[in-house]
């Protein structure tokens, strides 16, 4: 799901254009869930009944998450720097994307999302303005803001808002690529802690990435971006670098890309570049390659698979679809059904088990996650979570 | 439409009590309008449709308003300080309010309008925060913010942004105000400029409906807060109330409410205080009383009854109800439509003749302003506002 640069035309908006003629007036709507045909109605609904409501809410603030849609609702926010493989076209143009992720919040998670395009890059005012927005929503998923700013912007908003917050072109793409990696290992018969792991790409998804696969047990793990191997050694590593380069100190050695892949048993890109196939040829037996740059895979599927055992990409037309939208809908679906105030790192690779063990018995080299489509996803992935946050603590409704 | 204190035990929220079990888990919900049954409709949708939707956005920002659904959206933002009659109890505590007003919107006027809930009141932060929102809205409803704060922020919002910013507490109270004054003076048989009006509230709606009177051609104005007549020897003067005075002085005389009362056409309440029916009594024949506090009218309609021919208050109860849902919902409409960058002066003085204009030969004491649930109004407000936005040139769209 990580998209590169996309060779395109601009279009001059055409009505009869298929694209143009779904998205004419948006892709989603409001509707009341409750009457509205008379007085009476309005009664209950607005004044004087609702005032009842306020003051409840006033008394217990926590009250305003049984009775508003707050409940349901997550702010789908971006500021538009990061947008698919557009890269930073700004709020107005990000849309189209954002109302996307809503409406697949809906039909994938029953949740209510809501998208918010900020007309701001700075880090401190989108910090301060997500932050004066919260009480409208239950969540908050943010959307396509540019690396390293949103691992800062993240960081702050978690520590200080009180409903979960969630990155999830970091941390939706790092769940859905363990679970297909929890299943290859299992296909191939490896631990997790076995396997040497490459990650292309050092960006928001690579670090994320980083992150869940040392949680999940890997150890033999290297992180590349432009210039090669993020080792301590070098001297032009940002701060979350710098961070990747200790986290990987005991595996990760100077080098290339190519140099990482020589024997490595597994491949995960998301940086949007090119690896040669020469370079493919040289990892171990049975490889593992998930390439994962949309629309254009660092390797195409079908080189990768002369070279590769398990081959994923996040292409709906080759088999094994690496989609967050296995992990956001029910992420969030989850942590507002029994009001967890945090996606932890716990819930996260709990809901890559989930994801994981799906696919049960039919595992096979074209079947290591399941389909976008498959309705049994956010049910799972929202178990996975609300029964570790009941577990962690982290739970603020008690059933 | 203006509210009072309210009398009142603060619930422990019962779920089987009606308003509580209405509003457990919300009042609303969103809903795509698009197919997503299968990777097709994904591709068209979402990526990698999505992204020529996005390009042609960002080669032209104004694409924004015909192909997202902020073509049709409203952010209805409130911070929580001037809530109904409760006062200021906060942004959680206000959601139930902005979400009945959302689906007012909805139900009367088929504009999707998302509830905003800030956590500030500081005015500053309000402006910025909505400002950096604005990308995401085809229009701002404020509601609910409290006086003198609430001219400031719209006042600012408006020079700031490009799409129409709107206080509905102001302007749906003046709209409708001016509406039913139009056919009580027409009832009555005279002229706006001949009528000797006191406005009771110089807050929001107060200043707001002296206004809209004067721009309709009331000349024999006077307001009063709780210290009697705003006036230019007053030295007790807000900026506002200032403006007031100096807009007022060539009529307003020193004194209190009932000195003011003393042989006037209209009284006009907004302020949630009371009236003594001496004063009322006093008032000239064929007077007209707008008694709008909310539940608990300045003058109980059946006292006012005794003297005055018109009687309006903002109860269902009584005949003549005064509700602002006559107008947000056709004014937002409208100016969606037609992609107007500002609410007019013009435009709400068109709303206002086009409200009292649907009573037409069923005038008469009980009758000068269409019911609430009246299914023409919001059709012929958006209509007003539409002509009205061609002919003043701030229509975008010009279809």
């Amino acid at each position: 799901m990580v998209a590169t640069d996309i060779d395109m035309h601009i279009d001059t908006p055409d009505p009869t254009d298929p694209v143009f003629a779904l998205h004419r007036g948006g892709k989603m709507q409001v509707a009341a869930t409750v009457p509205l045909r008379d007085a009476d109605d309005l009664s209950l609904s607005y004044t004087p009944g609702v005032a009842r409501v306020c003051e409840a809410i006033h008394a217990d603030p926590e009250v305003a998450h049984e009775y508003t849609w707050v409940s349901n609702t997550v702010a789908v926010v971006t500021d538009g720097t990061a947008v698919l493989g557009l890269g930073d076209i700004g709020p107005a143009a990000s849309m189209p994307v954002m109302e996307g992720k809503a409406v697949l919040f809906k039909q994938f998670g029953g949740v209510d999302a809501i998208p918010v395009a900020l007309d701001t890059t700075d880090v401190d005012e989108i910090v301060d303005t997500i932050a004066r927005l919260a009480p409208s929503f239950g969540g908050i998923n943010l959307e396509d803001i540019s690396s390293p700013r949103c691992f800062e912007i993240e960081r702050r908003l978690i520590e200080r808002l009180d409903i979960p917050v969630f990155h999830d072109d970091q941390h939706g793409t790092a769940v859905v690529t363990l679970a297909a990696l929890i299943n290859a290992a299992r296909l191939t018969d490896r631990d997790l802690s076995e396997l040497k792991v490459v990650i292309s790409g050092a960006g928001a998804a690579g670090v994320a990435i980083a992150k869940i696969l040392r949680s999940a047990g890997v150890t033999k793990l290297s992180v590349t971006d432009r210039t090669g191997v993020v080792h301590l050694g070098r001297d032009d590593l940002n701060e979350v670098k710098q961070w990747l380069a200790e986290d990987t100190k005991a595996w990760a050695k100077p080098g290339s890309i190519e140099d990482a892949l020589d024997g490595a048993d597994v491949f995960i890109g998301v940086s949007g570049g090119t690896v040669p196939e020469e370079a493919v040829a040289r990892m171990a037996p049975d490889s593992i390659i998930f390439a994962m740059a949309n629309p254009n895979p660092e390797v195409h599927p079908e080189i990768a698979q002369r070279h590769a055992r398990v081959v994923a990409t996040g292409r709906s037309d080759f088999p094994n679809q690496i989609n967050n939208v296995l992990v956001f809908p029910g992420i969030f679906s989850g942590a507002l059904q029994v009001r967890a105030t945090v996606i932890s790192e716990g819930m996260k690779l709990a809901a890559a088990q989930a994801i994981a063990d799906l696919v049960g018995d039919d595992l096979s080299e074209s079947y290591v996650i399941p389909s976008p489509f498959d309705a049994r996803v956010s049910t799972a992935v929202a178990k996975a979570v609300t029964d570790t946050a009941r577990r962690e603590g982290v739970a603020r409704r008690p059933y």
